[in-house]
């Protein structure tokens, strides 16, 4: 199932993604479905209800309306560096033995085809293509093998970095925060539609030209070694993203290297998930 | 004022702290006050209204309750590092020429006097007594001058760290976001009452010993020039912390390094914003 989060004109609603259309499912079952956060946590006891209400909910047409992010206020963002061997490559640094951690605000969250802003202070923004994890039911020192049960599903996502304000200090977490600069969707596959999510090729591209083309099997660290790791740490909850890693092909890295620019547009795409698609847009 | 969010046995409840009571709050005025961020939010507009409900509030003996953590779930925790002359000193760092941000996580938050848990997959257990900043209006590019009005008040708090996964990699993220490691409290007091926060003494207490003892005086970075930098990135909002950083004197610069150990009792306060305790935990 794909579920997204919509604007008809209106206030945000959800629906069930199938093909051009979108079956809006809180409009069938209102009661059920009050928030996407609130599904995902309770999605083990709503799924059979779920499915019957769709059968009756009606049909919209995915041109008629505006897909916003899945999942509006994520309570975490949480990201993985170095995890791509040609990334590693071009940015100099070493195969890290251990995973390397940062997060992303949640007021950096922003809609599949939302414009990237660039801020008037930051001059070197950038974009990485990453498989993003949704947490499902979560919780601490979920074991690798548990692992798959614990996340809901999987989207696409751009881990946009400003590199001057991620390079300033040994500190990435302000570089990687920004207003804007996590964009993801356009829509959440469930798990089970999902099967082993490390066989999706993924890309970026600039104004049509091609920047990334990796695959998720190069994952250095699997999403299920992501989610054992992390989850020794913090207890993960229903609706956290974790944003997988990026593979080589950024902006920094190119010689020399090349930021985004106002009116850039920017896809990124991972297979089976979909594709975001922003325009960026210099903050006045 | 001094606001709290407290439990008399049941869901919780915000008050206001008096002496040795609580005014119950949310029991006077239940359609006022519905939750710690909403209240932050609205304040400008609430405040008159909420003077009033005040006085036929029940009072409650603060030692017939429990505190809790005044926001239960804040949006972000944001923290400065390096920013004691002292503190930046006994690490052997550099004076740093820009502000070094991280973050911990919302599942890091803990009440004032909750156990710290030692995590079993932690060895080096460190306390840091930092003054907290809790935005009010907040929002984006506040210039310094304009600070002191988009901060809705101040606490203490316990920047608590694991400094074997802090330095494990480049990055602090992990070891700053353990659950229960950003206990903060034991209320807030609002920023008409506390005027000028670059006043304070601020001390760590380890079993009754004297271990962290400065003044908010010696910050590098002040509270409104890290506000003025951190909205420079990102949106402030209602309820988000900013941990101010600590001073010298944490356990991992003492020679030998110190850490917390199970059955500690850590006190760390804040001149005429409060004190928080807790007894540290081993998870088992």
């Amino acid at each position: 199932m794909k579920l997204a989060t919509f604007s008809a004109g209106g206030a945000p609603e959800i629906g069930v993604v199938e093909d051009d259309t979108i079956a809006a499912l809180s409009r069938a079952a209102p009661r059920l479905v009050t928030g996407m956060i609130d599904l995902i946590a309770r999605w083990s006891v709503l799924e059979a209800e779920v499915r019957r209400a769709l059968v009756a909910a009606p049909r919209l047409s995915l041109k008629d309306l505006r897909l916003l992010a899945p999942i509006p206020r994520p309570g975490k963002i949480l990201a993985i560096g170095l995890n791509y061997a040609d990334h590693i490559r071009e940015t100099g640094q070493e195969m890290p033995a251990r995973q390397v951690w940062f997060c992303k605000q949640p007021t950096s969250a922003n809609g599949p085809y939302d414009p990237i802003v660039l801020p008037r202070v930051a001059e070197r923004v950038d974009y990485e293509v990453e498989m993003v994890a949704v947490i499902g039911k979560g919780g601490r020192y979920i074991a690798r093998e548990d692992a798959p049960a614990a996340v809901f599903g999987f989207c696409v996502g751009n881990d946009v970095s400003a590199r001057d304000w991620q390079m300033a200090t040994s500190q990435w977490v302000l570089g990687k925060g920004f207003d804007t600069h996590a964009p993801f969707g356009p829509w959440i596959t469930t798990s089970d539609e999902v099967g082993d999510p490390h066989r999706f090729g993924l890309r970026t591209f600039v104004n049509g030209e091609k920047r990334q083309d990796s695959n998720t099997r190069h994952l250095v660290f699997q999403v299920w070694d992501q989610v054992e790791h992390v989850s020794k740490v913090m207890t993960l909850e229903p609706g956290d993203l974790i944003f997988t890693g990026t593979p080589g092909g950024v902006g920094m890295a190119m010689k020399p290297p090349v930021f985004l620019k106002h009116g850039d547009r920017v896809r990124v795409e991972v297979e089976e998930l979909g594709a975001l698609e922003a325009v960026c847009q210099a903050e006045r």
